[in-house]
């Protein structure tokens, strides 16, 4: 086995990434070394490659980026017992203590000691990733594709997401339809929502949005999609608001929305203070909030799974492009237009 | 308007029906009118046909039977304004106290006090019927047709079953495919679960579980359907099983089938004791048992409404034949043959 | 029976109130009159006294107020079986329209068309108040005082706010301890919960907060209290933080005390939008936040009487003072002071 | 460090343990070393001591039986950070595979390859034991006394019956008054339950049952117990049972004293099938039954310590002897006659 290997890293505290060839990780006794075959783009990649203000305050070069993948594993530790070489995987790339408060509670993915894989050490955009074996998510391979394979970490946000409360038979409103607002209108409409609302001011993201399952498409900036939304609702509102903007004006139209005694789950990260109409938008209206921060550990990873292998999940139209690693730059380019897609690079060549 | 009216009625405490003239219910205040367009048979109403042992205990003749029906409101009481003459309602059938523990709990559909309109007193096998307003449930007609509306009482009991805890993801086993089994592997289905396994002896209601969705369909009697449950789930057994059959050896083997941590929600009626291995089944698995009876008042009705007008719901291969109340008897006859099949009587002729 | 009676009626819109004979209500078929023996003020009442901006919006003189009391029925409507007269009750004044989507899904108390009985119609400061049955709470004299049924509106309040979630074996913050913060600590206690913080500006409440149970008692405008806090609780945060102030400074410090997947549950009413740290206060912390109204119809009722029968709660040191009504311009005055004792009225005389 | 140590074990497959000199457990790199203060026996170690049926299936001899423990740590292996020589803990003695199908849903203590400690390997009744890191629980020694430590086990059973569903304002009836049957009716009134009914057989644990906190306590074998408790509860029935007996005769005279709705959890073990009445007992009665086993992991253990820690519980009635490890006989005769006392073993001597 080869010692270095190709590696898509930010290098240097500046905008853009580069590809070195580094040192193959050493994996120490409950660790699993993975081939990455497939690794998908983030928005948190493109705010590292754009070296944003959040990035300069998170992020210690040198680090090689990559947070959602699958690939075959490599190696493994002399304590893993439960995957062995050549097993198709992809991870949970969020690692916790196992100790503090909130890992005792069963809330590891809140776990106060959080490191995350592909931003706090290296990642999976290379030829190899280390990851601890409690971590490993094992696959079947006749089931699952590489292609979803590759994109369940943001997949999981949607799945913690919608079912992070009752959805059977409850009206949604998905406000922001990136790629997580996409997936989180195909889940909703595969777990037995009714009517499902989506607002987006992209254009081609509406269209997406219809695709993925929405019955309502709206642009927020056009007509008072507000008040549309309240009359298709008889006037009460909807049942449940999957917020993936994480745009102060659509969190307080969402939330207007939202019927007395609703669910408003929040997933878009807003970057600034948000100004809410507390009183009536959610104490007289006896709403619940949520805060939602990555996968159930590993409640979220059983039922994306379940959901994919009864082939419940259509979301074919969300892949884009897949390109050799080499070609970062154009698919950082890309997804910087807002295209809602997602772009896999392949550190080993795409392959069939 | 006239004062007598059609019903289809036990008049003596013997086997058997009999069609009377009887005169149009009066309403109270508070009651609505309902002209009934269609009621589906129960099979509660075969046993109280047949006269056996459970009906001698309960029913007191004479009375008006049909306790699964839609229709079009005829007159309301003078307090009366949710509903106006003219509106398509079907009805909670069960008639809570308001006052009990449960009722104040939120528990209404297990009153302690409860009456079933169909059972204890008249019900809807009758041109008219009388309901307390609190109970109809209006209809939107351009959302759901008469067929669908008349069988809400039962596809109520499926949904309350499957829908008593989580089912995205999950896999589930049905036990028991007549009506209600065959409606809950529709609605598990709709709601995201993963794979479904049904179980029944019956061959042609075999069929019409795989028609409504079932990925594999056991016979009980023939191979160890408990292991190939098993087999089929890596050895862990299915996350909720939803039992319809009360047949204590189907409930016995259900249990078996049910992983460690699991959901078993009852639904069945069982006519005798069941002896169960409690340690094993229940205790060293950490499983949780649910009774099921009836509808949550009125949540389910909710649920319910929501899925048909989203049409998540495809249950068209249960209607078998559409018949004048007068042809009853062959109705009866032909339900009692073990089809899974609904057959809708229609007191004022079946119309278009 | 005499026809008039005494009222404390908001007359006109200004400031104050005023004593006036009135007719004694007239009730209908499914009402109870109910003879009233004491009646609470509410800081809202308080609020009515001083017609302040909420209140010329709500209000529409000529009002009887009153919501919090306990009395004796007189007269039951001719379709009320569940009380007779001379049985001990009070009542839950919320009235709720039984219809709507929320009241269809057991959540009654954001029912859509709620009116409240002492604000929106004539309420219990009187002799005789009139009250749907259904609202109507049947109390045994025997296991629960005059003094204790005058107040379970704001109990129950402070019952569903500690009871909208886990609260055995966790930490708990309780900022603002006017009467339902003061009472939500007892009830945390009775509940199980581990240590109990508690801020509040006033001194004499900081007392008071002490004597119902509060483990650490923090002035929030003294040293930081939630550095205090996060000491206390090593580094990690409450588990539950029940606000009670409608401050949004108080508001925020709950918030960065919480734990993340802590609970917050909100009562107090801001009196202007709040901005909130969402990204780190809710979204990242994976916290849950619960808007709170009322009281569950009628769960918190069952909830909170059981506590009360079982001599789980200690209210004595909130009972200030007993008062004929006609006194009622000086228990304005003193409630006006801030103090967070609860006043009672008598409208027949004090008593024993 | 010595090399060898004194345990107390099962050596043959027949009734009685030995005391032996065994090698102190080597540890490795993720487990801990602890050295054993007090040690607390169980009704599964009389079992054992016994040789019933179960015993002669489940243990393999040699193997040295405790799981109740405190201890101080005396060696930790090199990847282990949590815990440092000194500390003092006590530790879940379930030891789980962390990658089945129940493990992965947050739900170890039902995990399908549990291995229990002191059961399926060596325990606590010795001068050392070894248990992974991951299952030790460490304690403030200021908090929480040694005796306490030594019983979190099956305090632990308790806390987790107890609160597996709500407590609070609920009325409860316990089934069988052992140690954990004592415990949990503490834990009851802790977090706020009503009204506690306890039955027992044994006239002296009847006695503990008062002390711990019952309010009616009935022994099953005198006049109607089910009917005295279905009368104080006005004919409803209780809100939760408790069943910690394993009788089947208590089991289904508890079930028919819950109400409708109620919630039955099943810890007692029960040596043989159960005959149920389960239409009229659970499916009529829309009852919830659960199988109990083990404790959270660790949610129950993080419950279990802030009680103990905020002085919730009082336990004292529970201890009955404190014993050098040498006078195992004694101690095992003792408590086979059915007190229901704690005895404490000391391994390294009983100290002050």
């Amino acid at each position: 086995m080869a010692t270095s290997m190709k590696a898509l890293r930010k290098t240097h505290a500046a905008k853009g990434l580069q590809i070195e060839s580094v040192a193959i990780p050493a994996i120490g006794p409950t660790d699993v070394l993975v081939g990455v075959k497939a690794a998908s783009i983030c928005g948190t990649d493109l705010h590292i490659y754009g070296w944003d203000r959040w990035s300069q305050g998170r992020i210690k070069p040198p680090v090689t980026l990559g947070h959602e993948f699958c690939g075959y594993v490599e190696q493994v530790g002399e304590e893993v017992t439960a995957v062995k070489p050549g097993d198709f995987v992809s991870a949970e790339m969020h690692v916790n203590c196992g100790y503090c408060h909130q890992c005792r509670l069963g809330e590891a993915h809140i776990c106060r000691n959080l490191r995350v894989i592909g931003i706090d050490q290296d990642g999976a955009f290379a030829e190899f990733v280390k990851i601890p074996a409690s971590n490993i998510w094992k696959l079947d391979p006749s089931a699952i594709s590489e292609q979803y394979a590759a994109i369940l970490d943001p997949l999981g946000n949607a799945v913690h997401t919608v079912l992070a409360g009752e959805i059977a038979g409850r009206t949604v409103l998905v406000t922001g339809c990136g790629p997580i607002g996409l997936m989180s209108i195909a889940v909703a409409k595969a777990c037995g929502s009714s009517l499902i609302f989506a607002t987006e001011v992209n254009q081609h993201r509406r269209e997406m949005a219809r695709k993925m399952g929405a019955d309502v498409v709206l642009n927020p900036l056009g007509k008072d999609a507000t008040a549309h939304i309240l009359e298709h609702t008889g006037g009460t509102g909807v049942d449940v608001l999957l917020e993936m903007s994480g745009n102060p004006t659509a969190i307080r139209q969402g939330f207007k929305a939202l019927r007395a005694g609703g669910r408003a789950s929040l997933l878009g990260i807003p970057t600034e203070n948000v100004d809410l109409d507390l009183v009536n938008d959610v104490i007289f209206k006896g709403a619940i909030v949520q805060g939602i921060y990555g996968r159930r550990m590993y409640q979220t990873w059983v039922q994306m799974t379940e959901l994919l292998k009864a082939k419940r999940l259509n979301l074919e139209p969300l892949f884009a492009e897949r390109l050799p690693m080499e070609q970062f730059e154009g698919a950082f380019e890309q997804l910087g237009l807002g295209m809602a897609g997602k772009i896999l690079l392949y550190p080993n060549g795409v392959g069939k």
